[in-house]
């Protein structure tokens, strides 16, 4: 027998990292909510109200719009390893760890990775994809990355889907950190296949993936030659799950999640897409002000950032591992590292649903000119407060 | 814009059918615990306990000991498709929905599923199996289902990891209805892989999947020439994320499941796991006693039968669908129907974790004979209940 494990007690925390983000009171209360089966009449119809609820975030009118029983990753193998069979040709765009791992997933579908390569934080250029679509053929999907998490770089989308189209080539779109903190317009960029998480910008515990076929990336699916590779992700299976009429038993959904989730979408759509993204917006603009004085650059290319998740460049001389974990053990407040190669060099700041508010970012921008001048690595105290503030003003 | 959803408002329901079961208020308090990040090192200690409990729960020693981010279904996914690699021989005993569903896997990871097929209700035979050993020549693996949740057999798995081991095979175990109600031991049965959910036994909402790999499984895991089939599901890498000191970034860990499985688990350790397996076995026991008064003969093989889920025989003229339904939209109880070639032919009656009470048991007998009564399938009322109570007072 293992030694007594104590009552839960975690410490408070301010949630500024890449996820997950703060999650709202109300989302938490319904996640403690008595559960009904998962076969239970009361329950499918709450299985309708996500759907539509998620449509409505997507921005989509497509029947297959589920939450996926896993995290933001399980929704990326999902949306692959459903539509490639082996020996197709994939086009994904690497600018960061997540694109990495769409082309891993990609061959361990025993498909073929056809990788377009820029540098960390850059977006992927259109014109560069169309050469990759000429020179590769038969192209079966181009995957992309839309909010890239481990470098803030936010990808243009508008001109994508038409290019894709021409091509005859289904669009895969990650929209992990961007759903419901900036627009991802799903039917109007014409993206086949859209997945996110829970914990980012919709403020929902990790846990579930929401994920949206168009008609068209349905009929692949339905449409294999070969069997899905995954049982637990087959979405041909799982779509008479969440189909209407059908209800077939797959596997037990992750009831309280769902709980929770329909609840955040209910958050979301109360306050309203716009505003929301706006939100986003003013927030990350204050915040960026307010850094720009400690010195901190942006990452992602010019024009191109997130304002959902803020990467920055650690300026020369500062210790980046005792900022993150004096701002951990004294105050609360988690702040992302970097990973792979921009490990050591960047911090990530999300601004993400709940976490996106005025009061977080005058919280962290005081604690960090705290911070930043007990150790002297700062010389106008209260400038980058004053900045913030100032981007504030002027947002209204 | 869809039309607005209203507040989460379920109706309470009595949770008796085969999963989720009733989860104890603490573990939905638990859940609705404010978020830590996954890497903030709370959260490892967190994880670091919950692998304890877990070892304790298993009766094992194994190191590797985690909670695959996913249901029940993805654990035999993880299981299953780590192990295996293309050409890989096992042999699956199919004798209900979830051997059935093993042998699928098998053949979708590139293996080729020997299945050893029995009538639903029947357990596999160990002289069976060896036979199936002796002819298949090299096997990878044997994959059985120590509880099956379509039939409420329980499989006998004592004899089975020795056998195993002379033939050089792996055993894998289905737990998924068995961890925490009745005896699972991983390590002194010699079983090589073995996975649960968190909705049985456990009495933890569905969204994780206990898993434990011996050293010797752990060894295959790490020795493979190929890739692991899946992305979000390859134990190499989560166990760089589970493993202490290590603690590598993969996926978001589902963190208010987490906390939530924490909490059920040290309830079980609370309990005791000795106390907890009488405390099924009697409640069964009261259950069968009743139901049989009413006519209904258990599914599974005299000898081996789970008391956790309880699976009967409709009685001749009985309509099984308006019992269930009465149940439910009249009484707020749900139990389950049947599966496969049992539909329309067996009920599912779960009793595990919190469902398993004497409370619970008297309510569901006391509700069976009131509807049996009103349809005229029942000559003496109270009987059954009569039946309960004379096995409770046998019991103690």
């Amino acid at each position: 027998m293992s030694k007594p494990v104590s009552e839960l007690v975690p410490s408070p925390r301010l949630l500024l990292g890449p996820g997950p983000s703060l999650v709202h009171p109300r989302v938490l209360r319904a996640m403690s909510t008595p559960l009904l089966g998962h076969l239970d009449p009361e329950f499918l119809t709450i299985m309708n109200e996500v759907q539509a609820l998620l449509r409505t975030v997507f921005q989509t009118d497509n029947p297959f719009t589920i939450a996926v029983s896993g995290t933001g990753s399980a929704g990326m193998e999902a949306a692959l390893v459903n539509l490639i069979e082996p020996g197709d040709t994939v086009i994904v765009g690497v600018n960061g760890v997540f694109g990495a791992r769409m082309a891993d997933i990609v061959g361990r579908a025993g498909g073929k990775a056809v990788k377009i390569e820029v540098p960390w934080g850059q977006i992927i250029d259109p014109h560069r994809l169309e050469d990759a679509l000429k020179q590769a053929g038969s192209v079966k999907a181009v995957a992309l990355v839309h909010a890239e998490t481990s470098t803030g770089a936010h990808q243009p989308m508008e001109e994508i889907g038409p290019l894709c189209r021409r091509y005859g080539a289904l669009l895969v779109a990650d929209a992990v950190t961007s759903l419901a903190g900036v627009p991802v317009r799903v039917d109007a960029w014409g993206i086949d296949a859209c997945y996110s998480g829970t914990q980012k910008c919709l403020s929902c515990p990790p846990g579930l993936a929401p994920l949206t076929l168009s008609p068209r990336a349905l009929a692949v699916v339905k449409g294999r030659k070969t069997k899905v590779q995954s049982w637990y992700l087959d979405l041909s299976m799982i779509a008479d799950y969440w189909a209407e009429g059908k209800r077939a038993y797959h596997h037990t959904a992750p009831i309280s999640m769902i709980y929770a989730l329909r609840e955040a979408l209910r958050i979301v759509v109360e306050e309203g897409l716009e505003a929301r993204f706006d939100r986003h917006d003013r927030n990350s603009a204050a915040l960026m002000a307010g850094l720009a004085t400690l010195g901190c650059e942006p990452q992602a290319q010019a024009g191109h950032r997130l304002p959902t998740l803020n990467c920055v460049r650690v300026p020369a001389g500062v210790d980046e591992a005792i900022v993150r974990k004096t701002l951990l053990a004294e105050f609360g407040i988690e702040i992302g590292g970097g990973l792979g190669p921009l490990a050591g060099r960047v911090w990530r700041i999300g601004l993400m649903g709940e976490s996106s508010r005025h009061e977080h970012v005058v919280t962290l921008l005081s604690t960090l000119e705290q911070i930043f001048g007990q150790h002297g690595w700062t010389k106008q105290s209260g400038a980058a407060l004053t900045a913030a503030l100032q981007a504030y003003a002027t947002a209204t």
